[in-house]
């Protein structure tokens, strides 16, 4: 099977409001690994006791676990393997508790023939209500 | 041990200019255990035979795993706990392979007291060089 | 970044009834985690069918994973990078269960400047309650 | 399957001078693994850049992880699942790097009747090296 084969989508192929999703229904294991591949053992996600004195209630998912499902969808849907990430901006707008189930949407806003650039918005939301929002931009392999 | 304790500063003892640091050697169990949280199973990171095709040579870390050292840095250095995360921008500006190390280190660049807002420049670097840069903002509590 | 830059304390900063401390909540995946890393797949841990004939009614951490938090005090708070664990005596006094927020907790007993050797009194409590008690002998980096 | 099945040893059963093993070979994921779980991130374990300034010239695992190993015999082997862990002595006597296999090995040095206590020679050796002594008690069910 060469690289060739595992791409789902060259340049050409990528229209404006092409969109994607993937979802999880975070787990406190979710949050337990990330704390610790990240080294990021704040306490709002690792500490009970601690987290219910805070204005969460409870423990929280790192916002970066949700940002890594943006990177999923960008990375095994749209555009896909192939892809390389060149930014991601986000806004951590709500928190994300373990039960919550995250869908991580990308949608083309634009695209740069020149540089090969595709632009999307991108969201997570957990029941409809947006708790990241941001924009990146991903190069993406010509076909021709 | 109330939350309180816990706080290794408040907004009141935050100075531009002031800095911290983590670093992580980037291990192949990282990147997939990083790959089973997001689901990014992107073949650039977890098919080496794949990756050899590509333009950097051998499997890289996802983006958004030395993306997560920043957050480390921010929830449990500088600010440390109690900060919550506002918005987070990210320039990928190079590939992270296995065995490098990479320092996440995030450093004050302005105080907004209304808010209580703190914005970081924040870096990857690996062996010096940038990896990934971008702007970060928390929200700190204060002492008052 | 030097090495130096990462030692939080020397020798000569650390004083008698020094403290640090360190608090997670047990969850599920870190006693099977750690059942796995360790081998130590006794039914106590990992059978809640076996567990509940128990003493203890349910399944219980092992002492090895909250002694962990002893070392991660020691290892990233108090004195933190730098230092090389030399002993560590435990008691175990009660069990520790799935949701317990155990924290770790170090405090400074003694200096041995021509070892340059701290001692510290370790414990780690749930809700106050002690679940293990020791005594810790960590070896410290001189500044001078 | 009662509690009883699983019980592999009770105190009647038990000779001064048994012992048991188990083996280990140290992979970077599990330094990485129990450094998540532990929340030990200390970078002689975890930033091979600064490891190898270190005396140890490259990373080490935590002690408490080769400890990890005794728990496993104490709870796994001998006297194996009814037994409670009352105690642990641990003394670091050498590192131990990824790639080494460890060998914990528990002997048995007396038994208490009146408390059903058994006490151990615990050690942690590599390539026949020990890397840890101590010595531990463990309260065994009694047949009777």
């Amino acid at each position: 099977m060469s690289a060739d084969d595992l791409i789902l989508h060259y340049f050409e192929d990528i229209k404006e409001g092409q969109s994607a999703s993937l979802a999880k229904t975070i787990s406190e294991s979710d949050i337990y690994l990330f704390a610790g591949l990240s080294m990021d053992t704040n306490p709002a996600h690792v500490n009970e006791d601690y987290a219910q004195t805070t204005v969460f209630k409870t423990r929280i998912a790192h916002g970066m676990l949700s940002a890594g499902f943006i990177s999923a969808v960008l990375g095994t849907r749209l555009p896909g393997p192939g892809a390389i990430y060149v930014n991601q901006s986000l806004k951590f707008k709500a928190p994300v508790r373990i039960g919550d189930t995250v869908t991580a949407t990308v949608t083309v806003t634009g695209l740069v023939p020149e540089k090969k650039f595709v632009t999307f918005r991108t969201t997570c939301t957990v029941a409809g209500k947006v708790v990241i929002e941001g924009e990146a931009t991903v190069m993406v392999p010509a076909r021709g």
